[in-house]
């Protein structure tokens, strides 16, 4: 195959056929989708399925940690996940431009392929499309994604006293990104947080009860995803500044920058509303597993009054209103 | 709200949000989407669905007789019914070029919703990203869509004498594009064949099983869809040039621009392929339907030797082998 994509590649033809061979059926590699014709067709049996949809537009499109076919994998397995979902199909529509390097698209599949191995999960259907060099920032992806509710891990009624817990560093996606795009050198060995989180909620199954609910903080970061719950379950959020996880590398890059930690993407970090009374046990559970030594009980829900709202102690002992995302971070993050 | 797009609109803060609810919410509304958080969440009954998704990147955005929002809603409808699926749900993805009209992105969503509304299927989970001018060329949607595969449609092996329908004008689409991309100036009144399916399939049920396969012809055109199902079928498909419904002025536009109608894509059509026994009421049938007057019994199946080939009968009595298509014919016409 020649090095680099064509408009022909996306015209529906031989060649397109060949490029989906080639590259996709390769690193995806499962009879679904290589049987599939216009559609996938699979079994399902009676339940509660989840549906979710992501549009990946990363720049750049490799960094330190990931790819933007391994974050549009992960993201929706993620969204499905948080869902209360194990996640089981996935589609894939490329957008490429004229000539964006097959090479490079193969790497990109191959992130991708990995990804599918280490969940179960498995890309069934997809799409190319290709657009005239100039009409598309090299390479988007869209991955929506089917997953099947699983009994216990539905959301549930928010009390005061409950506990938020974080499973690890936050804005180290959004802040690997920033160092990227800006060509920063800094010292240290910061990456993006990206990856899959079923693995890891697999393992709470026995406290799925006082699981009341999950959320991952991509954009927007931990401060958004705070106020939607907050704003859902009509109760306020004391955070501790000390508990909250963030790596020194993460804070000194956005003192630089000027931006939050708190407002920056995680793309493989979850937010777990938990009962009080398990969340001592549940924290340990997750710490055990492999990447998420870092997590940490980061505040309480309390009581409030006509607006729910998010405020921090912080390690001075003040106390900052945390709000939702008004205003422009860093576009392209995901 | 401000009349065009901002980075900030796709940041996930309060803007996007905002976005969402004042557009999204409003064309596609059902309660499955405004409910829905990280993903959309229903019930389904055992048996077998089919999911399927899409990329749009059709130029110009609107065009005679739709847009890339009624493009993207009918292409997902019509690769699930062609899968022997009823629709039912359909997530969408946006990737926006800063500094998009917000006027043309509500036309759009309306689009979305008249389809919606006039086949039942719902726009239950969505996606909204924002890029910076230059690094989309306006706008981008993804569709993927999940159906309920019903009994009696799915594909039965074809023998010879099956008979092969199409459902209308093939090109028309395809020619449409073409037309407005290089704003020629064409009298008559030719539009895109962009339509839902489902209802006209809904109609044939009591003949499920004389329908042994359904494909609709989209980028490659009649000739690479044909092409397809010969392979698949490991048998010839002898054409008559003759049947073939094409406008004329089609024909005409496509001698000018030294294009070939059985290659442009239709957005609208289907090809059938039924058991010869009951075509001719499965055609009656068809022509019933409003939009589909115009179809036609264009073909047989036929044994053949080593290679399975499309060939055709021209109107002067020669015969000519219908390939795949391999070249560049128009990119971009969905």
């Amino acid at each position: 195959m020649e090095n680099n994509i064509k408009l022909i590649h996306g015209d529906g033809g031989k060649d397109t056929s060949l490029l989906i061979k080639e590259i996709f059926h390769k690193h995806f590699n499962n009879n679904l989708l290589i049987n599939s014709l216009d559609a996938s067709v699979f079994e399902v049996n009676q339940g509660k399925l989840a549906f979710t949809t992501d549009s990946f537009v990363v720049k750049p499109l490799f960094f330190s940690g990931g790819d933007i076919g391994k974050l549009a994998v992960c993201g929706t397995i993620n969204d499905l996940v948080v869902s209360g979902a194990s996640p089981l199909y996935i589609s894939c529509g490329f957008i490429i431009e004229e000539g964006f390097s097959i090479d490079l698209l193969e790497q990109v599949a191959w992130s991708m392929g990995e990804i599918c191995k280490e969940t179960g999960v498995k890309i069934v259907t997809g799409d190319t499309k290709v657009v005239e060099k100039g009409s598309v920032d090299g390479l988007f992806i869209n991955t929506s994604g089917i997953g099947v509710i699983n009994r216990g891990y539905e959301q549930k009624p928010i009390k005061e006293g409950d506990k938020v817990i974080v499973t690890g560093g936050i804005g180290e996606h959004g802040t690997t990104i920033a160092i990227e795009r800006y060509e920063m050198k800094v010292k240290g060995n910061l990456k993006s947080d990206c990856m899959p989180l079923n693995k890891m909620i697999e393992k709470l199954e026995k406290y799925a009860d006082n699981i009341k609910l999950m959320k991952d903080p991509t954009r927007g970061g931990l401060a958004t995803a705070l106020n939607e719950i907050a704003e859902s379950a009509g109760m306020g959020i004391h955070l501790q500044e000390e508990h909250i996880p963030i790596k020194k590398e993460v804070m000194s890059v956005n003192q630089l920058l000027g931006l939050d930690p708190l407002y920056l993407a995680c793309e493989g970090r979850m937010i777990l509303v938990v009962d009080q009374k398990e969340c001592e046990s549940i924290l340990k559970e997750i710490r055990q597993c492999e990447g998420y030594e870092d997590s940490a009980i980061i505040g309480s829900f309390v009581s409030s009054g006509a607006h729910p709202i998010v405020f921090m102690e912080t390690l001075i002992g003040g106390r900052r209103i945390i709000g939702t995302l008004e205003g422009a971070m860093l576009p392209r993050i995901c």
